[in-house]
């Protein structure tokens, strides 16, 4: 549940002044009377305001559960996101799991020109190197989940729709990129800009961060 | 910032009943007002509770920042856990590699009568088969790390902890034990039962849970 922003405007004024009157309300945001009546109701229906006859509108407030749920929805994929771990697609399968060594991570994208082309995870390397390939031939391209297959999230989504991502799609980390029409093309089609990767380190991190605050 | 059992009380009594004496407040619990001196000025110290002269107290709340830590907080790694893919110490760099395949987890305890021994990971497996070893005679507790180098956790430590650990020791995942006493022995020493697990998944599923709460 979330709520617009006269909303939360109406429930800070009530917090800040309450109790107070729908008109004295509509005068603070320089509003009429009627056009604030579906907000109060939707206000008091769900709890954050009550309404007491002759007196005026109290705060209640969100439940603490529903705080929480909107604080953490307020984290950003673009105030976590991490530096994301490139190798190129010509890059051989012994050299792509040297970079995830010394790099430590899970998961490598594969881009040309910092354009997504590919991902690939310890699982995929594991899978390979138990194969009958020769590591230092084998290019990372032939490996890879191409970007076809890929999940991705942007800058502006909330750090749970990425948390939802990872879990309905059983993957450990996603490439965070900007999507850009390519123009130089006959068939013009959309092209992903990598800036980054969230994983469940990520998300780890964060709830981590919410479980620490301090009075 | 933890409340004590009588404090929530307090606050749970001012939050339905205020404004209220701390009198009032005192005959609800059924102690001497002066018992009650030092909770009320924890209180209203912190900010939970507010006394107006005359009148007596009124609720104001936690911080939702606070109230979001107290929730997270309050998650714990026995509610969380997931069951453990367990493989014995003899079993072939091959087959655990098979067994983490077709079970999809990234990490896999070694164990002996359900006692911890070892656990390995995608990255110890990835490291192992990139060696000259024959994976079909190496025993996995050639590469597993050892028991006295791992880190673990108890049920009944909070989610927070075990999230706090992974990122600490930069590990995906934790063994859930109880710790046991071995009378067997004629040195005793303590032995590690298994119960589960903990992963950046199980914080990653918490986050989740915690940022849909519907009104």
């Amino acid at each position: 549940m979330k709520l617009s922003k006269r909303q939360e405007a109406i429930a800070h004024i009530v917090r800040e002044n309450g109790p107070v009157t729908g008109s004295a309300i509509a005068e603070h945001l320089d509003v009429t009377r009627s056009a604030l009546r579906s907000d109060l109701a939707v206000l008091t229906m769900i709890g954050v305001l009550e309404a007491r006859p002759n007196v005026g509108y109290y705060y209640v407030g969100l439940s603490p559960k529903n705080q929480t749920a909107e604080i953490l929805r307020s984290y950003s994929v673009h105030d976590a996101l991490s530096q994301a771990v490139i190798v190129s697609p010509e890059t051989n399968l012994y050299n792509t799991i040297v970079t995830m060594f010394t790099e430590d991570v899970g998961t490598i994208l594969v881009c040309e020109d910092s354009y997504l082309q590919g991902v690939v995870s310890r699982k995929d390397l594991l899978r390979a190197s138990m194969g009958q390939t020769d590591p230092h031939t084998m290019p990372i391209s032939m490996i890879m989940t191409p970007v076809s297959k890929l999940i991705v999230v942007e800058p502006s989504d909330s750090l749970a729709v990425a948390a939802q991502k990872m879990i309905d799609y059983e993957v450990d980390c996603l490439p965070v990129v900007v999507r850009e029409d390519d123009e130089s093309q006959d068939n013009p089609k959309r092209r992903l800009k990598v800036v980054g990767r969230v994983s469940k380190t990520t998300v780890t991190k964060a709830f981590l961060e919410c479980s620490t605050q301090e009075v």
